[in-house]
């Protein structure tokens, strides 16, 4: 397999840094490594194979010599409008974590584990879905492919560090001040998020819902590649660092029993399932930072409907959710398995 | 209005203190008040009306001389199950907020917004709900006096302060060490609660739902007076001291629009809508804690189901969620009105 020139653009924040560990720890075979950030970081240096890489400032010409041949993106959404088809129209695939692309037509979203398939249509951009989404259909696909999924009903509970660094320090600073009975500063938070729940991420649209819950919704349909499944999402911010949880209530279309459902999430890939209440074993987002997986737990049957069921999701939103989902499609586009 | 003897039992703990501070606050015509504790507190000393009032040791014969009207119980279920029926055959009607009575059939459950008529036949003991079934029930009422609901589909936000004061204290201690990045000593909870949301509260059954998930399916079903409602609940203790949220979707007999819904709620008695997504305001945790009201937010249509709405409940679960509860049940029966 011949080497590929990759570059990583938003490479210094929360999802930058982990792509970076990712493409390392799964021993992407690189040749050059470029990693673009905005002047601010210019000059700051990033460990990758023992050595320190110089981050670089993104722009309009890093791709102008087409000699990277895939970059990931993960640098806001504005940064990817511009950039991502400059890239492109260098013969760069461009791998963006924005929500910019995602529900463009022509832009597969992808989930290697769900969709890889969408990738054979790909025209230089694939977008990476949201955290939230990427963990919920990773369990849903394989009920899926025994019953279609009629409707979900989805409460998150999602970690600070899905909005970035500097809201995985105001988590702690907020904390260490509220403790010591000083006054509590809010920045990247709408209010303070320190022993508090907050149920709103990204801005409100006029139907009421927000930003993120239609995200949950748009791109659990485009993944699954069905219109017809029903999503209702409520997500809320909580005091965690690393990994979010979701409260998931599904009603399929056929009847299936819990432990059939058991049985298909323990052999399906990228999935594991920690659920045995007798001993207290399900998942817990403490335990599951910093892991690959996706763990599902607390299955058991909703008996209020047909077909219902409820379970307990719980994912890295840095990993799966975000660096290691979009290097999983790195692979795929490298090995052309899709 | 003649005054009253009352007794509170469990007046140490956390929900107890709130209990003679709602008395207080309430001025509840109190002739003689009684502290009762377990050995380890007697001799405790607790404000009240500007004097400290002195614990005493609950025993067999506390109940004895019947100079007693009322009792709040709030000691946990094995207290309950053994004094209140002894107060109660000493004429002394008990209000009792452990779970030991609440489904007896003998036994109102009550919710003074939505039931106070089930008062009428009570044989002296009077079961006060669970803390998160008492904030719903609140704000399906009015929800259910336009249209029954079918189906009602909870995820919970509970704070560790339903658990007691050891259970505060312990996210506290739990919060310094892992930011001192010491070691997190577990004794409450089965796991860190501290920045970690844990999808268990109270024991297992052999269905695989929680306890606490089983009493806000049967306390609300008893309240609502309704059992075709299917409540189908996931409850998560997440790191926040006071305060409980809940994500809800609600399916109604009948299409109700949101503003309907929202004019209704704006005038039921003991919730307070808030409610303005271009303002930022919904109800969060932290600012609910101390106050009397159930606040509901982020009331939204979800178009998944026929006649679906979703929202957002949040109340003090030491104060609506327990004490106050029980004293408002107190003034009904001190006041005769049910």
């Amino acid at each position: 397999m011949s080497k590929i020139n990759l570059a990583i653009v938003g490479a210094t924040g929360a999802v930058g840094r982990e792509m970076l560990k990712t493409v390392e720890a799964r021993k992407i075979p690189v040749n050059r490594l470029r990693l673009f950030a905005s002047h601010r970081s210019v000059g700051m240096k990033l460990p990758y194979q023992g050595k320190d890489i110089e981050v670089e400032e993104l722009s309009e010409t890093s791709f102008e010599r087409q000699d990277i041949d895939f970059a990931l993106f993960s640098a806001g959404g504005s940064i990817s409008s511009k950039f991502a088809p400059i890239a492109a129209n260098n013969n760069c695939a461009v791998i963006d974590n924005s929500s910019a692309w995602r529900m463009k037509d022509d832009v597969p979203l992808v989930v290697p584990e769900v969709n890889p398939h969408d990738l054979r249509t790909h025209k230089g951009i694939i977008a990476n879905p949201n955290c939230s989404t990427i963990q919920m259909v990773v369990v849903l696909k394989p009920i899926y492919d025994i019953s279609p999924i009629q409707r979900v009903v989805v409460s998150t509970y999602q970690s600070v560090s899905g909005a970035g660094m500097r809201a995985m320090a105001e988590l702690r600073s907020q904390t260490e001040a509220f403790l010591a009975e000083k006054e509590v500063e809010t920045e990247k938070f709408p209010y303070q998020i320190a022993f508090n729940c907050i149920p709103h991420i990204d801005v409100f649209l006029e139907n009421g819902y927000t930003k993120e819950e239609e995200k949950m919704v748009n791109e659990t349909k485009k993944i699954m590649g069905d219109d017809t499944i029903g999503i209702s999402a409520t997500c809320v911010r909580v005091p965690v660092f690393v990994g979010h949880a979701e409260s998931v209530n599904i009603q399929t279309k056929d009847a299936i029993s819990v432990k059939k459902v058991r049985n298909v999430l323990q052999s399906a890939a990228g999935v594991k399932v920690i659920d045995n209440p007798d001993k207290n074993l399900y998942p817990l987002q403490i335990e599951c930072a910093g892991l690959d997986d996706t763990f599902v737990g607390r299955i058991r049957e909703d008996n209020t409907i047909n077909n219902g069921l409820n379970c307990w999701i719980v994912s890295d939103n840095l990993k799966k959710g975000a660096a290691l989902n979009a290097v999983q499609i790195l692979e795929l586009l490298i090995n052309k398995k899709y």
